[in-house]
């Protein structure tokens, strides 16, 4: 099974011409708070295991979308992207699955409000948004769990961007794919805090499908990761549930460290971190010890991700002064 | 079985009373290339895994050991250690097991050469010193292996000090202990050097006993390591007998990031390292990647210890000026 096998069944009996000359779409960045790490199919981005995130609601994508002739086009944040730039490469093959014929090229105009690359799940918002737009420029109309699974083709973790608030990715069984994608939970948690510390905003050293590939192949540790997440999932989604802050942080915490220490065992060594990271979770570890709720969690790069809820909000600001704190819940409805 | 028990069958046979008025013994420091990370049994300091180290010689311990009227009398490095002190007790509960009658004291004068607590192991040579010199004080002539074993009931890594160059420490099958204890390694190689990097001569954060414990109970990573260690065993051994150094480094620094990796994984996490810890890690990564063979270990602390031969030492000096270099098999013989 292709990924353009998949797109086919996906959208079969839906048109293959654009409906109208241009379309907009937004999506979330999300962060996990039990990790995707490890790919059972590399090109169809199928996952070892389930993974759950929240939405970092406001932050995330906006894309325009356009047909045009000749060539893709594409820009980020008003900056024109050359079309050798890995960016514009990955951009081009997943457009690839959905061009009405080989020649027709897109106008990709990408605006993150995170910053690109910084381990902050650009990749995830921007795909979820784009293939959000090619769904209005098409008029599929397509189910959010089918779009979910359309994203997760330019990148694993966009799956989980077609939703706000906390949402599954299931593993799922399929060879083709089709039952792997994000399902949305229904209980919501006002007042959760998200703050972003952003040690390095530059591109991280590793990209993440290159280093989630060494550590699946090479890390001894890694055998122990499925395990740890079915065991970290269950824990979360429990904590969810009654709104348990403790075990929902301690859980998230314990699964980054666990996702970065096998990958710190992959061979050679495969490190995020930057002094400033470890400088960052040892202040984490101390403001909890001294009795403020506060957790952290890590994608792959050496950026924290501090979870707290609304009362410890000041006594974090204190600690971390240039925090940027998002509300995933609190927007007004 | 208890460690009273281990060590009576041990000296069975043999005088209980001093054969002189005081005894002098050395020992020297160890590192291990494929680590010892959890007990099977706490109380004889029993090991999950074999594992293998390389001798710190001339760098070690130097204890002076006499029987004395009432309690112990400890000093380190010339200084009187208080009877409540850590050191004091621990040592005070190993001669327990030792004592011709429970009112008969030891003056141990303890002299280490590596800073004590920095995890340059000065608890394997210190109670492989001191065992030597209960030996010697009784006279009971007992082999290395037999020494080993009961250095072992002191501190774990000690068994592995009885030996200059490489030794294996044998986990052994039997309950009561007495076939688990190193064994030396025939091989020798001239040029090998250990740069160790002191980036914290202090006590460490979590002494190693409980960090160990800690690791083993709650890390879900720690799964795998055994099967790790088995792995890299085999690698180190076939590394030195056909003297492959990338081969023998490669293991020994993926070894040691693997320990580490478990106990970040530990819930909570268990982190020896400091911000200074992981710049060495990427000088050394640095230095490597431009062309200099050289590997890194750390055991549970914050310290790193370069592995390189003597053709690299120049490089790794200037990349590291304060390095202090032993030659583990450069001594006049």
């Amino acid at each position: 099974m292709t990924a353009r096998d998949m797109v086919q069944t996906l959208l079969a009996g839906r048109s293959g011409a654009p409906a109208r000359d241009h379309a907009e779409a937004t999506a979330p960045a999300n962060i996990a708070l039990v990790k995707y790490w490890g790919k059972r199919d590399a090109e169809l981005n199928l996952p070892v295991t389930d993974s759950l995130s929240v939405a970092l609601t406001p932050l995330g994508t906006q894309t325009r979308l356009a047909p045009r002739r000749g060539g893709d086009e594409v820009t980020l944040n008003g900056a024109a992207v050359p079309p050798d730039d890995p960016f514009a490469v990955r951009l081009a093959r997943f457009l690839d699955l959905f061009r009405p014929a080989p020649d027709v090229g897109f106008a990709v105009a990408t605006v993150n409000t995170v910053p690109t690359a910084a381990g902050v799940a650009s990749s995830a918002s921007g795909f979820a948004a784009l293939t959000r737009a090619l769904d209005a420029l098409f008029d599929w109309r397509l189910p959010p769990a089918a779009l979910s699974a359309l994203a997760r083709l330019g990148s694993g973790s966009a799956c989980r961007s077609l939703w706000d608030g906390f949402v599954e990715w299931r593993a799922g069984e399929r060879a083709d794919g089709r039952d792997s994608h994000g399902v949305p939970l229904s209980e919501t948690w006002p007042g959760l805090c998200v703050g972003l510390r952003i040690v390095d905003a530059g591109p991280k050293s590793a990209p993440s499908r290159a280093a989630m590939n060494d550590t699946t192949a090479s890390s001894p540790l890694y055998a122990a990761w499925p395990d740890t997440v079915r065991r970290d999932l269950a824990a979360a989604r429990a904590a969810i549930a009654r709104r348990d802050f403790a075990a929902l942080g301690a859980t998230a915490e314990g699964n980054a460290l666990a996702m970065h220490a096998t990958a710190l065992a992959a061979r050679p060594a495969v490190c995020y971190w930057q002094p400033e990271t470890l400088r960052t979770l040892r202040r984490v570890w101390a403001l909890r010890a001294a009795g403020t709720p506060v957790y952290a969690t890590l994608d792959a790069g050496p950026n924290v991700k501090l979870l707290f809820e609304a009362p410890a909000r000041s006594a974090v600001r204190v600690a971390f002064p240039d925090l940027q704190v998002i509300g995933p819940f609190d927007r007004a409805p």
